[in-house]
Protein backbone atom coordinates (compact mmCIF):
# COMPACT_ATOMS: atom_id res chain seq x y z
CA UNK A 1 0.00 0.00 0.00
CA UNK A 2 2.91 2.49 -0.91
CA UNK A 3 1.51 3.24 -4.34
CA UNK A 4 1.16 6.90 -4.72
CA UNK A 5 -1.64 8.30 -6.35
CA UNK A 6 -1.75 11.39 -8.53
CA UNK A 7 -4.62 14.20 -8.55
CA UNK A 8 -4.95 17.27 -10.89
CA UNK A 9 -7.18 20.24 -9.23
CA UNK A 10 -9.95 21.13 -11.05
CA UNK A 11 -10.45 25.08 -9.85
CA UNK A 12 -9.28 27.38 -7.15
CA UNK A 13 -10.30 29.02 -4.43
CA UNK A 14 -10.51 32.72 -4.29
CA UNK A 15 -11.40 34.01 -0.74
CA UNK A 16 -12.38 36.68 1.28
CA UNK A 17 -9.49 35.08 4.37
CA UNK A 18 -5.88 36.52 1.97
CA UNK A 19 -3.98 35.17 5.23
CA UNK A 20 -4.14 31.87 7.77
CA UNK A 21 -4.74 34.18 11.16
CA UNK A 22 -8.69 34.52 11.30
CA UNK A 23 -9.66 31.65 9.28
CA UNK A 24 -12.75 29.95 11.14
CA UNK A 25 -11.28 26.70 12.20
CA UNK A 26 -14.57 24.78 10.71
CA UNK A 27 -16.81 25.71 7.90
CA UNK A 28 -19.83 27.27 8.67
CA UNK A 29 -18.72 29.03 11.90
CA UNK A 30 -18.74 32.55 9.75
CA UNK A 31 -21.85 32.73 7.88
CA UNK A 32 -20.89 36.23 6.34
CA UNK A 33 -17.84 34.88 4.87
CA UNK A 34 -17.68 34.06 0.64
CA UNK A 35 -15.86 32.67 -1.88
CA UNK A 36 -15.66 31.71 -5.23
CA UNK A 37 -14.75 28.51 -7.03
CA UNK A 38 -13.22 28.92 -9.45
CA UNK A 39 -13.34 25.67 -12.34
CA UNK A 40 -10.55 25.31 -14.55
CA UNK A 41 -11.78 26.75 -18.37
CA UNK A 42 -13.34 24.45 -20.20
CA UNK A 43 -17.26 22.70 -21.41
CA UNK A 44 -16.59 19.68 -19.02
CA UNK A 45 -16.33 21.46 -15.85
CA UNK A 46 -19.54 23.59 -16.83
CA UNK A 47 -21.32 20.30 -18.17
CA UNK A 48 -20.43 18.63 -14.49
CA UNK A 49 -21.97 21.50 -12.61
CA UNK A 50 -25.51 20.61 -14.37
CA UNK A 51 -28.39 19.66 -11.41
CA UNK A 52 -26.22 21.18 -8.77
CA UNK A 53 -28.41 24.15 -8.27
CA UNK A 54 -31.19 21.94 -6.48
CA UNK A 55 -28.42 21.35 -3.60
CA UNK A 56 -28.63 24.26 -0.96
CA UNK A 57 -24.63 22.65 0.27
CA UNK A 58 -21.90 21.73 -1.47
CA UNK A 59 -18.77 19.70 0.00
CA UNK A 60 -15.28 21.12 -1.37
CA UNK A 61 -12.52 18.98 -0.92
CA UNK A 62 -9.08 21.20 -1.02
CA UNK A 63 -5.63 20.54 -0.61
CA UNK A 64 -4.28 22.18 2.41
CA UNK A 65 -1.72 24.39 0.41
CA UNK A 66 -0.97 27.66 2.85
CA UNK A 67 1.85 25.00 5.40
CA UNK A 68 5.49 27.29 4.99
CA UNK A 69 7.91 24.91 3.18
CA UNK A 70 9.37 23.61 6.15
CA UNK A 71 5.51 22.26 6.84
CA UNK A 72 5.46 20.93 3.50
CA UNK A 73 4.91 17.73 3.37
CA UNK A 74 6.04 16.54 7.06
CA UNK A 75 3.58 15.63 9.51
CA UNK A 76 3.82 14.89 13.28
CA UNK A 77 1.41 12.12 14.21
CA UNK A 78 0.33 14.38 17.61
CA UNK A 79 -0.75 17.99 17.25
CA UNK A 80 -2.00 20.57 19.70
CA UNK A 81 -5.61 21.87 18.55
CA UNK A 82 -5.52 25.85 19.57
CA UNK A 83 -9.25 25.10 21.12
CA UNK A 84 -7.27 22.73 23.54
CA UNK A 85 -4.93 25.73 24.81
CA UNK A 86 -2.39 24.44 22.71
CA UNK A 87 -1.14 22.16 25.81
CA UNK A 88 -2.98 19.10 24.59
CA UNK A 89 -2.12 16.95 22.57
CA UNK A 90 -4.35 14.33 20.29
CA UNK A 91 -4.38 12.15 17.16
CA UNK A 92 -3.88 13.94 13.72
CA UNK A 93 -6.73 11.67 12.56
CA UNK A 94 -9.06 13.02 15.79
CA UNK A 95 -8.25 16.78 14.76
CA UNK A 96 -8.96 18.55 11.41
CA UNK A 97 -5.27 19.80 11.34
CA UNK A 98 -4.02 20.75 8.08
CA UNK A 99 -0.64 19.11 8.84
CA UNK A 100 -2.11 15.32 7.79
CA UNK A 101 -0.41 12.74 6.17
CA UNK A 102 -2.28 13.28 2.82
CA UNK A 103 -3.19 17.47 3.13
CA UNK A 104 -6.27 17.32 2.39
CA UNK A 105 -9.34 19.38 3.93
CA UNK A 106 -12.87 19.32 4.04
CA UNK A 107 -15.92 21.83 4.40
CA UNK A 108 -19.79 21.87 4.02
CA UNK A 109 -20.48 25.53 2.70
CA UNK A 110 -23.52 27.36 1.14
CA UNK A 111 -23.82 27.31 -2.33
CA UNK A 112 -24.94 30.60 -3.20
CA UNK A 113 -24.81 30.59 -6.92
CA UNK A 114 -23.73 28.84 -9.99
CA UNK A 115 -22.52 30.87 -12.75
CA UNK A 116 -21.70 28.20 -15.50
CA UNK A 117 -20.93 30.02 -18.43
CA UNK A 118 -18.75 32.59 -16.92
CA UNK A 119 -15.25 33.82 -18.28
CA UNK A 120 -12.37 32.33 -17.72
CA UNK A 121 -14.34 29.10 -16.22
CA UNK A 122 -17.46 28.47 -14.07
CA UNK A 123 -17.82 29.66 -11.00
CA UNK A 124 -19.42 28.94 -7.39
CA UNK A 125 -20.03 31.38 -5.14
CA UNK A 126 -19.93 30.43 -1.76
CA UNK A 127 -20.75 31.25 2.24
CA UNK A 128 -19.37 30.41 5.34
CA UNK A 129 -16.40 29.24 4.15
CA UNK A 130 -13.08 28.16 6.08
CA UNK A 131 -10.94 28.83 2.85
CA UNK A 132 -7.07 30.69 2.55
CA UNK A 133 -7.08 32.13 -0.86
CA UNK A 134 -5.42 30.30 -3.35
CA UNK A 135 -6.94 26.89 -2.15
CA UNK A 136 -6.34 24.32 -5.38
CA UNK A 137 -9.73 22.09 -5.31
CA UNK A 138 -9.61 18.33 -5.83
CA UNK A 139 -13.74 17.71 -6.02
CA UNK A 140 -16.93 19.12 -4.93
CA UNK A 141 -19.66 16.58 -4.41
CA UNK A 142 -23.77 17.50 -3.27
CA UNK A 143 -24.31 17.81 0.52
CA UNK A 144 -26.77 15.04 0.98
CA UNK A 145 -28.18 15.17 4.16
CA UNK A 146 -30.04 11.38 4.54
CA UNK A 147 -26.31 10.47 4.83
CA UNK A 148 -24.10 13.28 6.06
CA UNK A 149 -26.35 14.70 8.51
CA UNK A 150 -25.92 12.82 11.92
CA UNK A 151 -26.74 15.49 14.06
CA UNK A 152 -26.57 13.01 17.22
CA UNK A 153 -22.94 12.28 16.70
CA UNK A 154 -20.76 12.38 19.36
CA UNK A 155 -17.91 14.93 18.81
CA UNK A 156 -15.38 14.22 21.20
CA UNK A 157 -13.64 17.57 22.30
CA UNK A 158 -14.19 19.32 19.09
CA UNK A 159 -17.74 21.14 21.40
CA UNK A 160 -19.07 23.99 19.75
CA UNK A 161 -19.21 25.72 23.45
CA UNK A 162 -15.53 26.05 22.61
CA UNK A 163 -15.55 27.22 18.99
CA UNK A 164 -18.15 30.04 18.97
CA UNK A 165 -18.51 32.97 21.65
CA UNK A 166 -21.08 34.88 20.73
CA UNK A 167 -21.91 36.30 23.76
CA UNK A 168 -18.90 38.55 23.53
CA UNK A 169 -20.04 41.68 21.57
CA UNK A 170 -17.15 43.96 19.45
CA UNK A 171 -17.45 46.82 19.53
CA UNK A 172 -16.45 49.79 16.63
CA UNK A 173 -14.49 52.84 17.10
CA UNK A 174 -16.17 56.17 14.85
CA UNK A 175 -13.29 56.08 12.39
CA UNK A 176 -14.20 52.47 11.33
CA UNK A 177 -17.62 52.17 11.39
CA UNK A 178 -17.24 55.11 8.94
CA UNK A 179 -14.50 53.51 6.64
CA UNK A 180 -16.84 50.34 7.14
CA UNK A 181 -19.67 52.78 5.78
CA UNK A 182 -17.79 53.68 2.46
CA UNK A 183 -16.78 50.04 1.60
CA UNK A 184 -19.74 48.53 2.11
CA UNK A 185 -21.16 51.65 -0.23
CA UNK A 186 -18.79 50.55 -2.71
CA UNK A 187 -20.06 46.93 -3.21
CA UNK A 188 -18.73 44.73 0.00
CA UNK A 189 -22.41 44.18 1.52
CA UNK A 190 -22.50 42.73 5.56
CA UNK A 191 -18.92 43.71 6.12
CA UNK A 192 -19.07 44.50 9.51
CA UNK A 193 -20.80 41.55 9.70
CA UNK A 194 -18.48 39.34 8.37
CA UNK A 195 -15.87 41.87 10.74
CA UNK A 196 -18.35 40.53 13.90
CA UNK A 197 -18.55 36.80 13.17
CA UNK A 198 -14.27 36.93 12.33
CA UNK A 199 -13.63 38.38 15.69
CA UNK A 200 -16.64 36.56 18.03
CA UNK A 201 -15.26 32.92 16.46
CA UNK A 202 -11.91 34.65 18.25
CA UNK A 203 -8.80 33.33 16.22
CA UNK A 204 -6.75 33.61 19.23
CA UNK A 205 -5.12 30.88 20.65
CA UNK A 206 -6.96 29.55 23.74
CA UNK A 207 -3.57 30.03 25.90
CA UNK A 208 -3.58 33.73 24.87
CA UNK A 209 -7.47 34.13 25.90
CA UNK A 210 -7.19 32.76 28.97
CA UNK A 211 -4.24 34.98 29.51
CA UNK A 212 -6.09 38.13 28.75
CA UNK A 213 -8.96 36.80 31.59
CA UNK A 214 -6.45 37.26 34.26
CA UNK A 215 -4.12 40.03 33.28
CA UNK A 216 -7.37 42.55 33.56
CA UNK A 217 -6.50 45.81 31.79
CA UNK A 218 -4.00 44.17 29.44
CA UNK A 219 -4.75 45.37 26.01
CA UNK A 220 -3.54 42.63 22.73
CA UNK A 221 -3.85 44.28 19.50
CA UNK A 222 -4.96 41.74 16.52
CA UNK A 223 -5.31 42.33 12.98
CA UNK A 224 -6.17 39.68 10.02
CA UNK A 225 -6.83 40.58 6.68
CA UNK A 226 -10.46 40.14 4.61
CA UNK A 227 -10.57 40.93 0.87
CA UNK A 228 -8.36 43.93 0.50
CA UNK A 229 -8.78 45.31 3.17
CA UNK A 230 -6.59 45.05 6.89
CA UNK A 231 -8.70 44.80 9.86
CA UNK A 232 -6.89 45.90 13.23
CA UNK A 233 -8.54 45.15 16.56
CA UNK A 234 -7.57 45.69 20.50
CA UNK A 235 -8.94 43.12 23.60
CA UNK A 236 -9.56 45.46 26.32
CA UNK A 237 -10.75 43.75 29.54
CA UNK A 238 -12.35 40.76 27.31
CA UNK A 239 -13.53 43.00 25.25
CA UNK A 240 -13.09 43.44 21.45
CA UNK A 241 -13.30 46.76 19.76
CA UNK A 242 -12.04 47.54 15.83
CA UNK A 243 -9.78 50.59 15.68
CA UNK A 244 -8.66 50.55 11.70
CA UNK A 245 -9.36 49.20 8.44
CA UNK A 246 -6.94 49.87 6.35
CA UNK A 247 -7.87 49.67 2.62
CA UNK A 248 -5.00 48.20 0.71
CA UNK A 249 -6.16 48.12 -2.80
CA UNK B 1 -3.25 25.17 -11.78
CA UNK B 2 -1.94 21.97 -13.66
CA UNK B 3 0.04 20.84 -11.19
CA UNK B 4 -0.14 17.36 -10.12
CA UNK B 5 -0.71 16.52 -6.62
CA UNK B 6 0.90 13.33 -4.99
CA UNK B 7 -0.76 11.63 -2.36
CA UNK B 8 0.06 7.63 -0.74
CA UNK B 9 -2.72 5.67 1.31
CA UNK B 10 -2.68 5.51 4.71
CA UNK B 11 -3.95 2.18 4.95
CA UNK B 12 -6.79 -0.23 3.11
CA UNK B 13 -10.42 -1.13 3.96
CA UNK B 14 -11.63 -4.68 4.34
CA UNK B 15 -14.99 -4.80 3.40
CA UNK B 16 -17.87 -6.98 3.34
CA UNK B 17 -18.71 -6.10 0.43
CA UNK B 18 -16.29 -7.99 -1.88
CA UNK B 19 -18.01 -6.67 -5.12
CA UNK B 20 -19.60 -3.50 -6.49
CA UNK B 21 -23.28 -4.76 -7.25
CA UNK B 22 -25.35 -4.65 -3.55
CA UNK B 23 -22.89 -1.82 -2.02
CA UNK B 24 -25.37 1.23 -1.05
CA UNK B 25 -25.48 4.15 -2.80
CA UNK B 26 -24.33 5.55 0.59
CA UNK B 27 -22.79 5.15 3.99
CA UNK B 28 -25.30 4.64 6.79
CA UNK B 29 -27.82 3.10 4.02
CA UNK B 30 -27.15 -0.68 5.56
CA UNK B 31 -26.09 -0.02 9.24
CA UNK B 32 -24.75 -3.89 9.64
CA UNK B 33 -22.43 -3.35 6.88
CA UNK B 34 -19.04 -3.34 8.68
CA UNK B 35 -15.57 -2.72 7.35
CA UNK B 36 -12.52 -2.87 9.39
CA UNK B 37 -9.98 0.23 8.03
CA UNK B 38 -6.35 -1.30 8.36
CA UNK B 39 -3.45 1.53 8.72
CA UNK B 40 -0.39 0.82 7.27
CA UNK B 41 2.02 -0.77 10.27
CA UNK B 42 3.79 2.11 12.23
CA UNK B 43 4.00 3.55 16.04
CA UNK B 44 2.77 7.15 13.92
CA UNK B 45 -0.45 5.79 12.53
CA UNK B 46 -1.28 4.37 15.76
CA UNK B 47 -0.44 8.11 17.69
CA UNK B 48 -2.76 9.43 15.03
CA UNK B 49 -5.52 8.14 16.34
CA UNK B 50 -5.52 9.29 19.87
CA UNK B 51 -8.45 10.87 20.98
CA UNK B 52 -10.58 9.50 18.54
CA UNK B 53 -12.17 6.94 20.46
CA UNK B 54 -14.72 10.62 21.80
CA UNK B 55 -16.06 10.70 18.26
CA UNK B 56 -18.72 8.13 17.49
CA UNK B 57 -18.75 8.91 13.90
CA UNK B 58 -15.52 9.24 11.39
CA UNK B 59 -15.22 10.40 7.84
CA UNK B 60 -13.23 8.09 5.75
CA UNK B 61 -11.81 10.05 2.29
CA UNK B 62 -11.29 7.25 -0.14
CA UNK B 63 -9.57 6.52 -3.58
CA UNK B 64 -12.29 4.75 -5.84
CA UNK B 65 -10.25 2.11 -6.94
CA UNK B 66 -13.05 -0.52 -8.37
CA UNK B 67 -12.95 0.93 -11.80
CA UNK B 68 -12.40 -1.04 -14.39
CA UNK B 69 -9.21 -0.29 -16.54
CA UNK B 70 -10.96 1.31 -19.34
CA UNK B 71 -12.78 3.88 -16.62
CA UNK B 72 -9.29 4.29 -14.71
CA UNK B 73 -8.60 7.82 -14.91
CA UNK B 74 -11.51 8.85 -17.58
CA UNK B 75 -14.01 11.14 -16.77
CA UNK B 76 -17.50 12.07 -17.97
CA UNK B 77 -18.97 15.03 -17.54
CA UNK B 78 -22.10 13.93 -17.32
CA UNK B 79 -23.53 10.66 -15.45
CA UNK B 80 -26.67 8.72 -15.25
CA UNK B 81 -27.38 8.13 -11.39
CA UNK B 82 -29.16 4.35 -11.01
CA UNK B 83 -31.80 6.34 -8.79
CA UNK B 84 -32.65 8.65 -12.03
CA UNK B 85 -34.03 5.27 -13.64
CA UNK B 86 -30.48 5.34 -15.47
CA UNK B 87 -32.36 7.99 -18.22
CA UNK B 88 -31.65 11.23 -17.13
CA UNK B 89 -28.46 13.00 -16.69
CA UNK B 90 -26.80 15.03 -14.14
CA UNK B 91 -23.62 16.58 -14.20
CA UNK B 92 -20.55 14.62 -11.89
CA UNK B 93 -20.40 17.24 -9.37
CA UNK B 94 -23.81 17.04 -8.76
CA UNK B 95 -23.79 13.16 -8.24
CA UNK B 96 -21.30 10.71 -5.73
CA UNK B 97 -20.27 8.75 -8.69
CA UNK B 98 -17.04 7.16 -8.51
CA UNK B 99 -16.17 8.41 -12.15
CA UNK B 100 -14.60 11.59 -11.14
CA UNK B 101 -11.91 14.24 -12.30
CA UNK B 102 -10.10 12.80 -9.22
CA UNK B 103 -11.51 9.55 -7.94
CA UNK B 104 -12.07 11.05 -4.14
CA UNK B 105 -14.89 8.58 -2.15
CA UNK B 106 -16.10 10.33 1.09
CA UNK B 107 -18.41 8.25 3.85
CA UNK B 108 -19.69 9.26 6.69
CA UNK B 109 -19.22 6.17 9.13
CA UNK B 110 -19.98 4.82 12.65
CA UNK B 111 -16.70 4.39 14.37
CA UNK B 112 -17.42 1.18 16.49
CA UNK B 113 -13.82 0.18 17.92
CA UNK B 114 -10.17 1.17 17.77
CA UNK B 115 -7.81 -1.05 18.05
CA UNK B 116 -4.78 1.01 17.58
CA UNK B 117 -2.55 -2.16 18.98
CA UNK B 118 -3.66 -4.52 16.36
CA UNK B 119 -0.51 -6.52 14.50
CA UNK B 120 0.25 -5.41 11.89
CA UNK B 121 -1.33 -2.11 11.87
CA UNK B 122 -4.10 0.01 13.93
CA UNK B 123 -7.38 -0.72 12.98
CA UNK B 124 -10.61 0.99 13.14
CA UNK B 125 -13.66 -0.98 12.78
CA UNK B 126 -16.52 0.78 10.80
CA UNK B 127 -19.95 -0.12 10.52
CA UNK B 128 -23.14 1.96 7.99
CA UNK B 129 -20.23 2.00 5.07
CA UNK B 130 -20.32 2.02 1.34
CA UNK B 131 -16.77 0.44 0.69
CA UNK B 132 -15.96 -2.19 -1.56
CA UNK B 133 -13.39 -4.67 -0.60
CA UNK B 134 -9.77 -3.48 -0.88
CA UNK B 135 -10.33 0.43 -1.04
CA UNK B 136 -7.04 2.29 -0.15
CA UNK B 137 -7.62 5.22 2.64
CA UNK B 138 -6.30 8.95 2.12
CA UNK B 139 -7.61 10.18 5.33
CA UNK B 140 -9.59 9.81 8.55
CA UNK B 141 -11.15 13.00 10.02
CA UNK B 142 -13.41 13.28 13.28
CA UNK B 143 -16.92 13.92 12.27
CA UNK B 144 -18.21 17.54 14.04
CA UNK B 145 -21.95 17.80 13.73
CA UNK B 146 -21.79 21.83 14.58
CA UNK B 147 -20.27 22.15 11.21
CA UNK B 148 -20.55 18.75 9.33
CA UNK B 149 -24.49 18.15 10.49
CA UNK B 150 -26.68 20.23 8.11
CA UNK B 151 -29.89 18.35 8.62
CA UNK B 152 -32.28 21.48 6.39
CA UNK B 153 -29.93 21.17 3.48
CA UNK B 154 -31.87 20.66 0.50
CA UNK B 155 -30.90 17.83 -1.75
CA UNK B 156 -31.75 18.24 -5.17
CA UNK B 157 -32.66 14.77 -6.48
CA UNK B 158 -30.98 12.52 -4.59
CA UNK B 159 -33.86 12.16 -1.98
CA UNK B 160 -33.65 9.52 0.47
CA UNK B 161 -37.50 8.02 -0.24
CA UNK B 162 -35.51 7.28 -3.75
CA UNK B 163 -32.76 5.32 -2.15
CA UNK B 164 -34.51 3.33 0.84
CA UNK B 165 -37.48 0.91 0.55
CA UNK B 166 -37.91 -0.15 4.00
CA UNK B 167 -41.71 -1.39 3.17
CA UNK B 168 -40.88 -4.61 0.73
CA UNK B 169 -39.99 -7.17 3.01
CA UNK B 170 -37.55 -9.86 2.22
CA UNK B 171 -38.47 -13.30 2.34
CA UNK B 172 -36.10 -16.40 3.20
CA UNK B 173 -36.67 -20.23 2.17
CA UNK B 174 -36.01 -22.68 4.54
CA UNK B 175 -32.70 -23.37 3.36
CA UNK B 176 -31.39 -19.72 3.16
CA UNK B 177 -32.31 -19.69 7.08
CA UNK B 178 -30.50 -22.98 8.13
CA UNK B 179 -27.90 -21.66 6.27
CA UNK B 180 -27.35 -17.92 7.77
CA UNK B 181 -28.37 -19.52 11.10
CA UNK B 182 -25.29 -21.84 11.28
CA UNK B 183 -22.86 -18.81 10.03
CA UNK B 184 -24.26 -16.72 12.96
CA UNK B 185 -23.54 -19.51 15.20
CA UNK B 186 -20.10 -19.28 13.41
CA UNK B 187 -19.73 -15.54 14.62
CA UNK B 188 -21.43 -13.78 11.68
CA UNK B 189 -23.68 -11.84 13.88
CA UNK B 190 -26.86 -10.09 12.50
CA UNK B 191 -26.09 -11.44 8.56
CA UNK B 192 -29.57 -12.30 8.25
CA UNK B 193 -30.22 -8.11 9.17
CA UNK B 194 -27.38 -7.52 6.72
CA UNK B 195 -28.71 -9.16 3.71
CA UNK B 196 -32.53 -7.84 4.62
CA UNK B 197 -30.42 -3.99 4.98
CA UNK B 198 -28.68 -4.65 1.53
CA UNK B 199 -31.81 -6.39 -0.42
CA UNK B 200 -34.02 -3.48 1.31
CA UNK B 201 -32.02 -0.61 0.02
CA UNK B 202 -32.68 -2.05 -3.63
CA UNK B 203 -29.54 -2.44 -5.35
CA UNK B 204 -31.19 -3.40 -8.88
CA UNK B 205 -31.28 -0.21 -11.26
CA UNK B 206 -34.09 1.61 -11.41
CA UNK B 207 -35.07 0.93 -14.68
CA UNK B 208 -35.17 -2.64 -14.08
CA UNK B 209 -37.29 -2.08 -10.71
CA UNK B 210 -39.67 -0.25 -13.01
CA UNK B 211 -40.01 -3.40 -15.77
CA UNK B 212 -40.63 -5.95 -12.86
CA UNK B 213 -43.12 -3.70 -11.35
CA UNK B 214 -45.06 -3.68 -14.65
CA UNK B 215 -44.52 -7.65 -16.10
CA UNK B 216 -46.24 -8.87 -12.96
CA UNK B 217 -45.37 -12.10 -12.14
CA UNK B 218 -41.92 -12.07 -14.01
CA UNK B 219 -39.35 -13.48 -11.88
CA UNK B 220 -35.70 -12.11 -11.42
CA UNK B 221 -32.32 -13.61 -9.85
CA UNK B 222 -29.80 -11.40 -8.08
CA UNK B 223 -26.70 -11.97 -6.28
CA UNK B 224 -24.15 -10.35 -4.70
CA UNK B 225 -21.35 -11.74 -2.51
CA UNK B 226 -21.02 -10.21 0.98
CA UNK B 227 -17.73 -11.20 3.11
CA UNK B 228 -17.08 -15.00 1.66
CA UNK B 229 -20.72 -15.67 0.99
CA UNK B 230 -22.82 -15.25 -2.30
CA UNK B 231 -26.36 -14.62 -1.36
CA UNK B 232 -28.88 -15.07 -4.22
CA UNK B 233 -32.06 -13.74 -4.33
CA UNK B 234 -35.22 -13.38 -7.01
CA UNK B 235 -37.98 -10.76 -7.54
CA UNK B 236 -41.12 -11.81 -7.89
CA UNK B 237 -44.24 -9.97 -7.37
CA UNK B 238 -42.33 -7.16 -5.83
CA UNK B 239 -41.36 -9.63 -3.39
CA UNK B 240 -37.89 -10.47 -2.72
CA UNK B 241 -36.72 -14.02 -1.83
CA UNK B 242 -33.25 -15.39 -0.77
CA UNK B 243 -33.29 -18.82 -2.20
CA UNK B 244 -29.40 -19.42 -1.69
CA UNK B 245 -25.87 -18.99 0.56
CA UNK B 246 -23.36 -20.46 -0.91
CA UNK B 247 -20.32 -20.30 1.37
CA UNK B 248 -17.03 -19.82 -0.63
CA UNK B 249 -14.74 -20.39 2.24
Amino acid sequence: MDQKLEFTPVGTIRSCFREKFGIPRQAGLVPDSRAVLKFNDGQEFRDALRGLEGFSHVWIVTVFHGNTPSEEGSWKPLVRPPRLGGTQKVGVFASRSPHRPNPIGLSAVKLEKIVADAPGGAELHLRGIDFLDGTPVLDVKPYVPYSDSIPEASSGWATPSAEIRRETGVEFTAAALQAISDFEAQGFTRFRALIEQVIQQDPRPSFQTRRAQTQTGASESYGCRLYDFDVRWKIENDQAVVVEIEDLR
